[in-house]
């Protein structure tokens, strides 16, 4: 069992893998090993992984078989784990819990080389589905504070396969980020009776130079302090904070924004860039709820000036956003 | 002029290089063209950087030149610029300001290939003192809010030359992490009128499996909650709030735990793994001071999985704090 620990000086949790801790002589091998054998997210490769939780099967078949064209597993190494009590418990100063919480991971495609930019629309209309589906699912576990969901795509931006995925996180504690933007919407409404994220929708909406794709009900935009190069934010235009809760017309638009985005980032940035996305939700039940406006943070990775910005919580972008959203417009060629 | 920019979601500042931005094609290149050539760090080179500000030439000589120990020069690719006002203003919803600050490096040693780890305890006193002189120099001028001092190093850790060197900048805002760790400093004071690194450094003593090293008046050891495998932590024993005003002896401790853990680092992590350190002081003149325990971050750079963690703020650590002091005590090899 991993362990949960809070840090007093500033309130981040952490998880520490107590139970299968990585040797200093396990770093180096990391890249070697999984580079080479087959693929676990490959059809016909089934076995390789945890049995699955849910999965696309348009012309029947058994399941943990071929053929499928989505399928969602357990991670067979999860950061936590389901079974088990949270047993919070101090420790003199410091604060713990077991790594109890659930760790999924949804294989996007059958096809080995596809990426998320070659997806068909109704391949990606069904991804946000399932992102849906497994959060109301997952949400019944009343242990569970927040579900995090988030894709790591390349080797520089954390994946260990390079099969296209994506993963869920079910968490008995809220993120340092999530509850950071809690607090300052919170402030920000307590001043202004408005909603922090619908008056950022407000203003890029009236500038448009950060703007890079507007569809009826969701905006796609390159934030103003943006903190990498081409970051970008999506976001619904209507106040909505739960995420599992959008409304199908509008999930389907969120996708396909996020497809439209990747293909553009894509055509700019050179194939097979790495990048991070994360969808940010408000908290689960037991926690304030109303106070938030979803969104989904695409974080590509292009610079490796990340040492003293991790330590510091201060960013330096190279990229103005208004350049980034200059380019992915088409406006601007390399 | 870059411009610092305030995302209001999450009150973080950026900063955003306006003036002279990266484009997608300048991505790529980076490495390979920083990669050879000369070392403009190198004796010899001097003309290559910018007119030092400080040097320690101990046989003579004139500025600019060899032979030297030690040089200062500001960077020659600023994330801030000296020059100039402030110019704070407000656009819309979002805060901005000029790219106002320093931007300074410390060549630490003539030698291309000498690390930290090499150095005598005098090179590495004298290091320590520079830290303290440069900081006392910066923070003559009023705009400066805090002071980072940091280094990078290793391609992994953001480093762009091998040449040992460190860095300072002063910026014109509290980095968010300082922020914080002052936040909740304020609330454990006001609960229990005791620092809260005072009171980690206690238990930290008395349960002693995550203490490396310890001298009479420094304690160096692997955070309770710490985010990275091998993250390391030195703190003065006695509360000081402010770097600068470290006495000379207790410096010169420091500064000589900080030489002996990289070593220590080294012969459990391999030659040259990449790291960065920060030190964690408190703000200048204008803000809350007193409310503050400087202290050391030691962050080696050993997994790729950093990208989720940059959008939440959560962490994974595969290396138990426990474990990876008892491979830097030497009670466990690898």
């Amino acid at each position: 069992m991993a362990e949960i620990r809070r840090d007093p000086a500033t309130s981040r949790w952490v998880i520490v893998s107590t139970d299968n801790p990585r040797h200093p002589a396990d770093f180096e091998k990391e890249i070697t090993e999984k580079s080479n054998g087959a693929c676990p997210f490959c059809p016909g490769n089934e076995r390789m992984t945890p049995q699955e939780i849910l999965a696309d099967r348009e012309s029947g078949g058994q399941p943990n078989n071929p053929p499928w064209s989505l399928r969602v597993i357990p991670n067979k190494f999860p950061a936590l784990r389901i079974e088990g009590g949270l047993d919070r418990s101090g420790l003199g100063i410091y604060d713990r819990m077991n790594g109890i919480g659930a760790h999924e991971v949804i294989i996007e495609t059958p096809v080995h080389t596809k990426r998320l930019a070659d997806f068909q629309p109704q391949e990606m209309e069904r991804l946000f589905q399932v992102f849906v589906e497994r959060s109301l699912d997952l949400r019944k576990d009343k242990r569970f504070r927040y579900l995090l969901i988030f894709k790591n795509e390349g080797m520089l931006a954390g994946a260990s396969l390079t099969h296209s995925h994506s993963q869920i996180i079910a968490l008995p504690i809220i993120p340092k980020r999530v509850s950071e933007e809690m607090r300052n919407y919170d402030e920000y409404f307590e001043q202004k009776e408005r909603c922090v994220f619908c008056d950022i929708l407000q203003q890029e909406l009236q500038e448009k130079n950060r703007v890079v794709l507007e569809s009826p009900n969701t905006l796609c935009f390159a934030p103003y302090a943006s903190r990498f190069p081409f970051e970008l934010w999506i976001l619904p235009k209507t106040h909505l904070s739960d995420f599992a809760e959008t409304p199908k017309e509008l999930l389907t638009e969120a996708g396909n924004s996020l497809r439209q985005v990747l293909g553009k980032m894509r055509s700019v940035l050179g194939n097979d860039h790495p990048y991070n996305f994360l969808i940010h939700t408000s908290p689960l039940a037991g926690t304030s709820r109303e106070g938030y406006h979803w969104h989904l943070e695409i974080m590509p990775r292009l610079t490796r000036v990340a040492g003293f910005e991790w330590g510091s919580g201060f960013y330096i972008n190279p990229t103005p956003p208004e350049l980034a959203a200059q380019y992915l417009r088409g406006e601007k060629t390399i």
